[in-house]
């Protein structure tokens, strides 16, 4: 299968061709973005999206605007304004940040070059940035997949596959090395409302390259780990705080509270430039809030995950006893131990005493 | 502001007249149900919904069928049809079965009738069971509001108002009864992916009766705890097992493992009939499976919450770094103590050992 090339760089040199993940599953349409004010609006609306292609992305375009304002007199100047309003295009993953930093500081370090070989220097920058991408996602799924067996189950959240990073992806690497060894792995996707990168990339991802995915809506994770059908679950991360706290996709913390609850062990999967050691602690973190219209208006064509995927959906979930404080009733309000109080209940009841 | 009606028995007593749940919040519409066929898809489609409401319906509807034929040699046999027949038409719930069995229990005692009778004295238990519901669920939001302050947040999941019901409703009996009570009560409702009940029904209930509510996507519950929003968590539930164990609407169990690590009490609000003493545990409860589209498509035209609705969307949220077993990087997997152990493979990296 022909790996999709989420974000290069045109062959003029002159614009970035990304594909438009807001289409997918239901088209692969590629786009090129020309202008400061394009790359800014695909990032924004996530046709661009996953920290690590953002940083990606970022590169590229701080280059063309290199090359674009080269000539000019206030370049420095526009350089640093690039940095600025590119960044606050989406403010939580730092890899966005983390990739302009890199790139402003190659050019500081660089200014007295003639402006051509500094572009030219700029551009193998980015270029290396990717390339580093590349190698470190190898590794990555290298190291993720020793913690799998032949067999074992996974639930993921959001996308961090070959569409978010660049080749095999964070958290979606283990999985598609697996089927190269061999390996079948069962994974569970959640489809990770409101925007479904779950439902629409990460089922289509893990479909295109062979993996078992069984696609379910967020609330189904707790019952998947209590019905023993998973052994780990594997998530990307946007900014990883030098204490370990780290943002990710919204949904993320739940689903690691629910894995403790039920003894699973959660991992998140992503290059070392995830970790802000500037941030001491998750609190540290600003969350970007998104508007409202993404809860209440669904945005996509009818069909919101890939022809053919399988899907689980139970109606209902139990809820382990230990887990309720108590049941309020028409008899009073009933807490442990239920069965002796349900039954003083019931004769409350029949003795007209409530 | 009027109550709504979602469940009457027609004037002419010859049909039951429901809201079709599935058009809200777009449109407000009743539908007659004359058979027994009728109801079967009323009830597996979930215009009418709620363990409480399929109770109601499945009482009337039984009468309707005794009424219908009342004049038959098979009369019996019939009856025993129609118990079996509506029973299957959603399995979970314990209401549907409780109803009808509370039903067939009455005609069996009084077989001896003559049948105008019998049927008149089916149409006054039905009639009945709807208003035991009724007064249950004035006392359940009695008991329920004990359970808050003025100024309390809660988080409720699915929809246990008074469309799932009759009147109040269950979980959201307290919080409707404390704007009766000039009590400022913030409510936080889950979408409930993936027939969105939360974001069609309760919000649209709430905010019809002047509640503060506040829609969410079912995965950023954890968050809203963890920020501290929400005192309690109300829930209905479809089945209570013995020892307490207790089938909700998917989700609910994670809500519940959420609210336990965040140290916020757990209710689920509901009749003594939701409790089923045939049923030891949880594990001997039934789980409805429904179809992959619901998860795949979305069945509701664009606007899928009431206009106006608040909406709480952020993008990311974090994970604290106790729930994390650690971080996959393309320089190893890097467990606690985290602080220490970045600084190491930043370390191993920059000198190339990895």
């Amino acid at each position: 299968m022909e790996k999709l090339k989420n974000i290069r760089l045109s062959d003029s040199g002159d614009s970035i061709i990304i594909i438009d993940q807001t289409l997918l599953p239901s088209e692969l349409r590629y786009i090129e973005l020309r202008t400061r004010e394009q790359l800014f609006e695909a990032i924004r609306s996530l046709r661009v999206r996953g920290a690590p292609a953002i940083g990606i992305a970022a590169a590229y375009g701080y280059y063309l605007c290199a090359r674009e304002d080269a000539h000019r007199k206030d370049f420095f100047d526009r350089m640093e304004g690039a940095v600025d309003y590119l960044s606050a295009a989406r403010p939580t993953a730092v890899n966005l940040s983390w990739a302009l930093s890199v790139m402003h500081g190659a050019l500081k370090r660089n200014i007295a070059l003639p402006r051509a070989e500094l572009v030219e220097l700029l551009r193998r920058e980015a270029l290396r940035i990717h390339e580093d991408d590349i190698s470190s996602n190898r590794r990555i799924a290298e190291y993720g997949l020793t913690l799998l067996r032949d067999g074992s189950g996974v639930i993921t959240h959001c996308n961090a596959g070959p569409l978010a990073t660049s080749e095999y992806g964070t958290a979606l690497g283990p999985l598609l090395l697996s089927v190269e060894r061999g390996m079948h792995i069962r994974v569970f996707a959640d489809e990770t409302r409101p925007l479904l990168q779950g439902a629409r990339l990460t089922a289509y991802e893990l479909m295109r390259g062979g993996v078992d995915v069984t696609l379910i809506c967020d609330n189904m994770a707790s019952i998947v780990m209590k019905n023993g059908l998973v052994n780990a679950v594997f998530t990307g991360c946007d900014r990883i705080a030098a204490n370990g706290d780290a943002a990710n996709k919204i949904g993320t913390s739940g689903l690691a509270v629910l894995a403790h609850h039920y003894g699973i062990p959660f991992y998140m999967l992503g290059p070392l430039s995830t970790v802000d050691m500037n941030t001491p602690s998750g609190g540290g973190i600003r969350i970007e809030l998104r508007s409202a219209d993404e809860v209440t208006e669904m945005h996509y064509a009818h069909r919101m995950a890939p022809e053919g995927v399988k899907v689980y959906n139970p109606a209902f979930d139990v809820t382990d006893h230990s887990l309720i404080a108590g049941f309020v009733t028409e008899a009073g309000i009933i807490t442990a131990p239920f069965e002796y109080n349900f039954k003083k209940a019931m004769e409350r009841k029949e003795n007209g005493l409530c």
